[in-house]
């Protein structure tokens, strides 16, 4: 009965959201976990495209919930917005999205920015990874990094929160305990990710065609992928120094999803690490983080459709390296959920509440 | 004129060849190529499973090929098809094939097996790879690893080719060059795949059942793939003492292609290496390495259903590493295709006979 | 605050299940939901394959549930089941269900069974469809048909449960309003399927293997699939005459999935039929039927992973035909959604409980 | 020796050819097809898009052809191209193509148009399905409908060739000796067929994204489908009077091939029609046409990459139909390769030349 009261308690406790940028794959994932979500009230659902439509209209997948029968989407008035929401997910490309941080900075709505934009803290290096100027330097201090699993006490008390991307989530959350832990030697480390089309976001462009992606398996981003500035920055300041890593994304025929395959080599005695102890310190009581330890591989089809991660992790004694394997649904974990997380931390509601 | 006049001379001479274990992907797409192949006569082609039915009954695809009308497929008997074939594929599972071999050794007839039997020199490597005595012991010592970009000239004498893994051959062709030519760091070889799911032959289980595999990307076989045994082999061959590597394959649903990344750390001065330079020298005249250079980077589609390998390759002087990628067809340049053209350099036809 | 305060009522309102043959797609999704569900207690999973292991060491993706840690999968016991369970939900193969329900109906347990062994009156026609004798012929005629949108009132109280095909699910809830209202020729009715693999279960057979059914498009079971004959049953039942139908069902490389598209020839004069006010009439207070209008098609994407059914219309004044589409998740309004559709009606729970 | 004497005596005649609008995949399989072909001199490839860049550059898969190395996409210019080429072949859209066909009408230069522009023999049904004035109403009438399968003789002497659509291919083929015969009633044929994606051409749009059409099954131009118009204009020419057809098409998530059903009512007695006999002597001889009888079912994968259609038949002695399936790569036997078949017999070539 406890949970139930509970529930009766938290019910009465709802939160005005809205979501700027819907109707992308990210914006439209976020969407289905806010009309679904038990302590959200979704106040406004902006996209240029669809304005004046209900959301019914252009998603009839979501047309059995009310909100979604009433509410149109909108142009996106942030004024207006600042208003109506005490929460604005920003679900823009990259760019568009500071802007539009800007003049909510001075309002008292908070901010969950899926986009790259507020993740780097050097506005240098946003610059050379995505080849224009910060468009609001001056807020990129504030952000902080919502991924819970490090940032979770800073993520609460938020005014705004930058997601990570999705690479950076299968990366970062296996890193993390090896790096902190002094296990890996942080010079050499290596990861291959594997990622389901819908990463690139609904761009329509050639590249992205069914008949190009299907039957074809490709490298791409190579040697310095958008996502680097942000797993450097977070390996580095968790191992306190400088760190450069390799990283090579491919693109697989799937819709969701990205496998991740890091390779790392131990430092001091092999037998002496034991990555039980390490992963199991470090996330036994993450509510999504599943442990499948050295005997199961991940396989995206385990967490497609949820803010899970899969770890799993393999000690190669012929070559000394740990070989340490993730995986995630690159839109929940790797988007939208983890901006549901982040917005449960924010409002003090369950962590997991609408995500399971 | 002169490539017609070479034509009719070379369509007199035609090879009589027999197909032991057709009936699963590689043999099957095998018996494609044959059946289309200017100077070859398949006398035989053996299934236990379809003995007594013909080619274009079992493969309703070869229908319109004259013999896949007239041949049916036989039981494997070794002395009859020894009699009748000049040269005899085998297209068994490890351990069957090295047990057939045996008495074909006895005969006139050349073998061009596509199993793993006689691909490592050394039978204890073999067990401990495949977790089995070897079967042939004996002929181990006369094969000839059939990867015609590395052992040519043996090839055309061979008694008995080994034809290579599909993984091996996506990955041994990159880095001969580099190896040879000392450019890279061989303790530091790392190397991730992608593999579709024909890599697992015709095998009837759970894990190769459409659904488990569509919608999934895994990693498998790690740390200690089997193909690791003749990766390891034939680097250090060319290294001229023992080589090392980490390979990590991933299972992809696609049904053909494999993408290789090699990781390779660069020797001396990054500036002085020139991968076009290496690469251009080692295979700017072979039929089937199509050299992408350091603009574009290789797609399984552009070599599905071809014999053709595509490698490119980036310098990050970030990291001082060069990264070099591959794309085969598994089936054609990593099993059958690959099996012709050895047969086409034993017979002394043209090398992209029947494979262009 | 009233859905909080009905929520709390209902929660200390919870039935004892179990779920026999939880292994296959079906039995699986089945768990998931049960796992899911406000008013579940789900007592037993059996699966003789599995028996002994936790439903989380089975299926990973369960593991957050605290049930799936502590359940292990048993034998199937029928009289213990009894003892356990208030409702038992058969997950097993046709002939094998049949066989387990017959210790069952002497128990006070009720019923939901996902065979084929009870949705024929007519264990003539039984046999002349599945090729072997009915396994329980005597109840037979006890069972009520599991489709709600047809017989909600006989399933409240009903014993014993047979839940529909997946294919007649996705027929019979379009065709049953147009029947009724005599809009169309009852003898001139023929029907196109699509269904995506899990269709065929788990079955491990070559036909379902992922080279076997990628890049493949395949009528099937033509002209006499298995399915035709409880579509034929309803059908007639509810026209009150024999109605004998063409059917012609196709695989296609989807996980999940049906389309169907129905041909009908409009009765009278075809302006006089308003498909929109039949349809509205008979499903606008449906929870899981959404129209979509003849503005629409339908697109398996949109009811993937939910128990809704979308519908669509033309009428093509050309050829005086109506031509009627529908599109399910095969798994779930196909098999598992409906099955807890069907529980949540017979114990008086929210018909949509752990559904949406 | 009777083969190569003749390879040898056509070897000596080539035939120049363009190729308008290289850059779709029509256009693109065209290329592949054409680079290959034992009689082909391509002499120009034109794309505004890729003018200047040589084959090799923009699909690097046809490098090892020599041609591909040299020649260069360029504009489009008809007098130059009626000079250069004795056959043009013009894979562009509807309406361009038409206008383009203008001025070489008044050149040498025979013209294989892939469009739907010279299809249709009436200009005011052209204008019903396509939305626009026909582009060169006085041409319409000297276009030869390009089914060799129908036409041959016609083909052999054409001025100008209209190729027919994919689904009219997979639907004309199967149906023409049945309406010839009489064996069906012309007035009740229904017709499902399911499409590839590349169906759509390479059109940058959403619906064609791979995340949309990835997991998806739906129909589409229901009930009026563009190529309804080609389809019933030659059922009536076959069949000496109007007929009218149903004809729904569906998008399934393949790259390539297209399976249509086909509903048609016996007449007279069931028993006294043999298809074996009708398509046998219908299409016994025919080099493309591969009749599987009523005992397997055509599947997309036995003709993807390839110019045959497959058909099969059931009689369903229930109902009373006759049920008739084909399979067909929609972009060989559905464009490009008919093209080429054209091609052979307008030049006196093998019919199959190039296309085995």
């Amino acid at each position: 009965m406890k949970e139930v009261a509970e529930a009766a308690v938290l019910s009465r406790s709802v939160c005005k959201v809205a979501v700027v940028g819907a109707s992308g794959y990210a914006g439209e994932e976020l969407v289905r976990l806010l009309l679904a979500h038990p302590h959200v009230d979704l106040v406004a659902a902006t996209s240029r495209q669809f304005a004046g439509k209900t959301l019914a209209e252009i998603f009839p997948r979501f047309s059995h919930r009310e909100k979604a029968q009433s509410l149109k989407f909108s142009d996106a008035d942030p004024e207006q917005l600042a208003r109506d929401a005490e929460i604005i997910f920003l679900a823009l490309p990259h760019g568009l999205a500071g802007e539009f941080a800007k003049p909510l900075s001075q309002s008292a709505a908070r901010v969950i920015d899926l986009s790259a934009d507020f993740r780097l803290r050097d506005a240098q290096i946003y610059k050379e990874f995505y080849g224009h100027d910060h468009p609001a330097p001056d807020l990129s201090g504030e952000a902080v990094y919502g991924l819970p699993e490090i940032y979770r006490d800073q993520i609460r008390d938020a005014k705004l929160v930058a997601c990570p991307g999705c690479y950076p989530t299968s990366i970062l959350i296996p890193l993390r305990p090896l790096i902190r832990r002094r296990a890996i030697d942080r010079k050499r480390i290596l990861i291959t990710s594997l990622s389901g089309v819908t990463g690139a976001g609904r761009k329509i462009e050639a590249d992205y065609l069914f008949a190009e992606c299907n039957e074809s398996m490709r490298p791409y981003g190579v040697p310095k992928h958008r996502h680097l500035s942000e797993i450097e920055q977070e390996l580095s300041i968790l191992a306190g120094e400088k760190v450069v890593i390799q990283f090579t994304p491919h693109l697989v025929p799937v819709n969701r999803g990205i496998v991740t395959t890091i390779y790392a080599e131990l430092r001091g005695d092999v037998v002496a690490v034991d990555p039980a102890l390490i992963f199991g310190g470090a996330y036994g009581r993450e509510p999504f983080v599943r442990l499948l330890g050295d005997e199961r591989l991940p396989d995206t089809k385990n967490v497609v459709g949820t803010n899970f991660i899969e770890i799993a992790w393999k000690i190669d004694k012929r070559t000394g390296r740990l070989i340490v394997m993730s995986a995630i649904d690159n839109i929940v974990k790797g988007a939208s959920g983890q901006a549901v997380q982040c917005f449960n931390l924010m409002c003090g509601f369950p962590e997991a509440a609408g995500l399971l």
